[in-house]
């Protein structure tokens, strides 16, 4: 199967905001085994979006769209394509029914559009968080999926219902593992692997970079999922002899998920301190479900006040080495240590930018302290991308890392 | 003028890489007056590519393609484009010399076809930052300008050497602004402005809903920026009058920027107490480069030992009223002014999901709290989308606009 994504959006043609979906989307299909040809985009005009898609079905069967389908003037997608397929939109009645719950008091007016759909060969793809449902046709050997610009609507719409769609007319089966890694680079990893990512058809492997790791994805294509399974079970016998000490997970589940789990395991509780990244490795841990059968607290003490008094960090320590230091960052993993009595106590503290920063320790710098054990040390990160979310990013995984390896006794 | 953005890389089409370039230009290019009609993708395939300059030249007068200028065999942009343009590519001589001096030693072989460009009608664009320079062909009526793939070498070619060439040839200009606010839904918004938007053509309105607000775009195209920007405040002033009491910022600010603007103009200090949020208000605030200014600390307290022991809540109140209630989100954010003194604290406690929630307090129940002034409240939110990411981003959203509320004498 071939596929166009045509992205409608004049928000998008006037860079106010970027085409995540298309990314997104790409990912998804690529893993079906159905091949991306182009990305489009225009903005909501009649005219253009029925003329892209008459130019994308010349070289393709499928195409999905993103947007146009809110409830304001401006929203013409789901119009244009009923006429593209010579099909009429007409209210569907328990579509009105479930609009109307989004809603407490009286429905908007205009909202009453998004209860309007192609009458014939048209599937309806539910949207449990917004008020625009999504929709598929088929038609004349054309498929098209129209999916809602907002990518917190459109990803768990395409997860949930547009992709069982589309496996269920695939004719083989695709399955796949995601080896998630650290500390080893893309093209090293790839040297690592090379003969065997050569010497196969399928199962694939290929590498992917991701924030400050590298995932190596294995994929079969079989006629049943029992084989597929074993031929990537096989390949990865062969991958963890040659990079076993890199893998931190072989079904793709994130870091904060392995640690929390094994934490768990062993009634340990955790607790964080945090001043260059302000929060952020306390949300990330809390983004987890179920995250508070570990995790007690984490103490965001961004000024030096903070840092005294609910950490007990000395003033001569913040003034003989600074507040970013390997001292400071022990400090506060040891105070917290006293406020909290958690089994792992992980601290952090450094320079994110813009300001800041000194010659021995450029922005970019940071300090990651870890009392676990009744052992209290610190490790110190640099990274040259000096931009300040990447270092704030890159400082809260440090600090998973960190607890990781102590928990692995690799520390 | 009316322009295609066409990006080259299959590495696109998996979803391996954003398409950042197509939002840059789209910035620049709508900067300067010249309207973007579409974006569009395609692999490194020479038939594809003509096809697409054909398409794109029934709109438009003007392509930027970026991507495929480089040494190896797939990058095929110059060759394609100069056989649609019907032109021979040559080598340049004062390319080859510039192109030399990129290698220390001898020049690998598979770079001589950096230096060949069109014979005729053909501009070369300088590249300080890498070996593929750009060019510009004019011929027909027809423009196409070629940068190179990576950020960093497009970027500064188009600033420096395509954008003089393209601004030479303008006659007017874009001029927009953003108008951002919270508390009306978007086509709540557009029905109170709809006679104002339908009345004109330019200024043109338009909304946008993003994460929990709506974005009133305003722009302008006129023959200077002065008329362009009177003709905005004239517009902005009719759009004031109707919907001023929810606007918080009229260029395109962020709430938590506004926000620590007006608080380091009056000399206060910010804190918080998160129990859902678990860092994500901290993380939003400690986003904006400066916050220190502003903000003190935030205490995480995940655990009830945390928040009875950082925060000073009562165990009564705990297991009288549960964590999640408007007695615990107030007394966290008494026990928060206790230890940071802070002129302005504010907490968050509630149930994010999936778990937990009672009957009268739903997943997706949040209290925020709010020290100020020396009175202490607490207010009570739902948000039905019980997503655990959404509920716990809108908790945080939340808790910034009950701080601006409070700023502003609208509580």
């Amino acid at each position: 199967m071939k596929c166009t994504i045509l992205t409608v959006g004049t928000e998008i043609l006037f860079g106010s905001i970027t085409n995540t979906n298309a990314v997104y989307l790409s990912r998804q299909l690529n893993a079906l085994g159905i091949d991306v040809m182009y990305h489009m985009t225009c903005g909501d005009n009649p005219g253009r979006l029925k003329e892209l898609l008459a130019y994308a079905y010349e070289d393709c069967d499928m195409v999905i769209t993103t947007g146009g389908l809110g409830p304001t003037e401006d929203d013409l997608t789901k119009e244009n394509i009923a006429e593209f397929f010579g099909e009429r939109n007409v209210l569907w009645e328990d579509q009105l029914e479930v609009l109307r719950k989004h809603f407490p008091g009286d429905m908007p007016k205009n909202n009453l559009k998004q209860a309007y759909f192609p009458e014939n060969n048209c599937t309806i793809l539910k949207n449990p968080n917004g008020t625009a449902p999504g929709f598929m046709i088929e038609k004349n050997g054309r498929i098209i999926a129209s999916l809602p610009g907002p990518p917190k609507e459109m990803q768990p719409m395409f997860e949930n219902e547009l992709r069982p769609l589309l496996l269920a007319r695939q004719d083989s089966v695709l399955r796949y593992k995601n080896i998630r890694t650290f500390g080893i680079g893309e093209s090293q990893l790839e040297m690592e692997l090379l003969d065997i990512i050569d010497a196969q058809t399928d199962p694939t492997l290929a590498t992917y970079a991701s924030s400050f790791e590298t995932t190596l994805r294995i994929a079969s294509k079989r006629r049943t999922a029992e084989e597929a399974d074993a031929a990537i079970e096989e390949t990865l016998a062969k991958v963890r002899e040659r990079i076993g000490q890199y893998i931190y997970s072989e079904d793709g589940e994130d870091l904060g998920c392995v640690v929390l789990d094994m934490m768990r395991e062993r009634g340990l509780r955790l607790s964080a301190a945090e001043s260059c990244t302000g929060g952020a490795f306390g949300k990330s841990v809390t983004d987890i479900p179920g995250s508070s059968d570990v995790f007690d607290r984490s103490l965001v003490t961004y000024s030096w006040d903070a840092k005294m008094q609910e950490l007990g960090v000395k003033r001569e320590t913040l003034e003989r080495f600074g507040a970013e230091s390997d001292e400071v960052a022990m400090e506060m993993a040891d105070g917290l240590y006293r406020a909290s009595g958690s089994d792992v106590c992980v601290s952090v503290t450094g320079f994110a930018g813009p300001g800041g920063g000194t010659e021995d320790k450029p922005v970019g710098t940071f300090f990651v302290g870890l009392r676990y054990q009744g052992i209290t040390r610190s490790f110190r990160f640099m990274t040259k991308r000096a931009n300040r979310a990447r270092v704030r990013e890159y400082a809260a995984v440090e600090m998973m890392r960190t607890v990781y390896k102590a928990l692995t006794g690799r520390l």
